[in-house]
């Protein structure tokens, strides 16, 4: 799983609080490093909606169609994805779960019918089916790309959602990336994310 | 493929009409059948706005996940979805593309090969292996049920995207069908919407 | 103030529990009000997108500007709002807050100047100015009418958000009287909200 | 009317190119410029979606709320305003539309109408009526100021329509320039709208 932030907003903090103080036409209360203490104001007050100014993009690769059929399901999103109906998925990728890893006889198994998929759309291939219908048999492990853009409000709902413990364990791994490369650049709009490497989770935690 | 109508605004085109006469106020102009008129003049000035106040929910089974996907992307819907996660697809059923059903080599290729991917789906659950990464070996063909609702403006959306001749044929038969009832309860918010059933396209056309 | 029910999905919580079986494909556990505890479980644990598939619409009426200026910022609901560039003014009704009623002095000084109001746009009128900009006089407290959609888990949050104590008053108004419809037709979909009358709020309360 | 670009992606272009090469892999075709061959692709397709990954933010002031009733109509948007609620409205300005201003008699009596209202304001005021309750009596004309945040995608839908003969002259005005801002930083993605300056609209032009 590559993820590669693509694009964030320019200093991000700074903007949230100069459109945020539009409300209250408080422009004069700014000063150095004042964003932090708004943001946090705004975060404990619940009005995140002046978070949705600031944007990141990420290009996200190396996952499974399993995840990204979960993402694409965040409707505040824009996604371009990795289509199979127009690229050819000969000798593809694919995603094998830890606990298919580590279980030697479902390892083997899961190995042999991937070698076996690509062998079935290949040959699905030289008898003329275009990609379009090949895919059909193309397994949900098989791995895709996606870019993926969002407000920093939808970041924070999305890391809430899929970072949680009854998340499924890749999209939460996912998170966790993502999650580590916001706090670089917008430490105070997601302070009050924790990660837990270990559980590999992220907990929402309250920020004095 | 099935698709049921679950619900559907009660007089749709009535309601509509009694919408958009609030924006002028000209309740008054009300009268037998004069939502069909109302209806008409939104459509050729793209006065859809109004078209969303009418829903319509339709319960869609027996299309594969390549259908899902791709139905998903449509941000200003609702869906609930069949999930591999809680749902065990132990002797799934499958979709397969006309092109390799007459091609009698990719037919049997086909059929062996999602024989294949039911016994290796069973032997990982034999092998304590949860559905939630037994689903990594199942293939875009499988069969899913999904729920989705939207209004009137965002169904003739999709119906103009996902109806046209370089939409994936699978989309095209769903949205055929589900514009044969539109039809049915709302003729005149989807008049200009004209089934092609030997190219099994949706054409849009201009209504006098 | 009026707020007319336009129109409701019909069976909204029986819908809510087919949709929201799909996802398990539990269909069998359905009985005479199974959907009341599918229903509460729903909303137990957080799943609120199942209520997206039932709608309501509203006629709201005797309101003003300044409300609706507020109502038309919740971003998933669908509009049509009586128009101040194609409705005529001339006459207009308007909205007086409690607090300049109760205030004699207060009260006079408003009325006045409605009537002044009322007065100049008619001039403007008169010397051929166009509605589009007469109105640039016309006070905020004027009336207007408004018809809103929104599938039920917007109005859940629209209630949450708009009957709060922190809410304007006469949003929280309107929104006690959307919420009485509501509970007529869907119950347990509205249960956890509670209306206090004599504080004119909505409490959101917590289930058993 | 002001209008100050706080915020745009950086290399906007380059970054639509990145994203909408996910879809096809066809990242090898990279090159100098090669980013303006493919966004004048996308739009000739229709492809605009893969416009959502970059953004702008304006922050507009000098503007009637007769201006941003129409704005926040736009639900794809991110809005932060002014409140009338927290901020008090004493010795407000106001937006005076042409049609008026040159008509001597209706200058005069709006010129009037607009001080009677902020004497009644400030009487109000004097009174102990909040802002919440005094600001019943503001015009439409008063000033306002909006930070707005969208994609380049709802950038071209809002200059569309809001840029046409058919749109009002004070928002007109307005997407012009914001036009001209987006042009400097992403000429392609906007190559196809056109400013006519005498005529004060927007038109969409095919681009070779």
């Amino acid at each position: 799983m590559k993820v590669e932030l693509l694009s964030i907003t320019s200093n991000p903090e700074k903007l949230i609080e100069i459109a945020g103080r539009t409300s209250h036409l408080s422009f004069n209360r700014q000063g150095k490093n004042s964003e932090k203490n708004f943001i946090k104001m705004l975060i404990k007050k619940g009005h995140t909606s002046v978070l949705e100014h600031a944007y990141a993009t990420f290009n996200i690769s190396g996952v499974s169609r399993v995840l990204t059929h979960q993402l694409v399901r965040h409707r505040l999103c824009s996604f371009t994805q990795q289509s199979q109906r127009y690229v050819s998925e000969l000798n593809f990728k694919y995603i094998e779960p830890d606990s298919i890893k580590k279980n030697s006889k479902a390892h083997s198994l899961f190995i042999k019918f991937m070698e076996e998929a690509k062998k079935v759309y290949l040959k699905l291939k030289d008898l003329e089916i275009i990609n379009e219908d090949a895919r059909f048999v193309l397994p949900n492990a098989i791995e895709s790309q996606i870019v993926v853009s969002a407000n920093f409000r939808e970041w924070r709902n999305i890391l809430e959602l899929r970072g949680n413990i009854g998340a499924q364990w890749e999209i939460r791994k996912l998170v966790i990336k993502i999650l580590k490369q916001l706090k670089k650049y917008a430490p105070t709009a997601f302070e009050d994310f924790e990660i837990d490497e270990e559980k590999s989770i992220i907990r929402k935690i309250k920020v004095r």
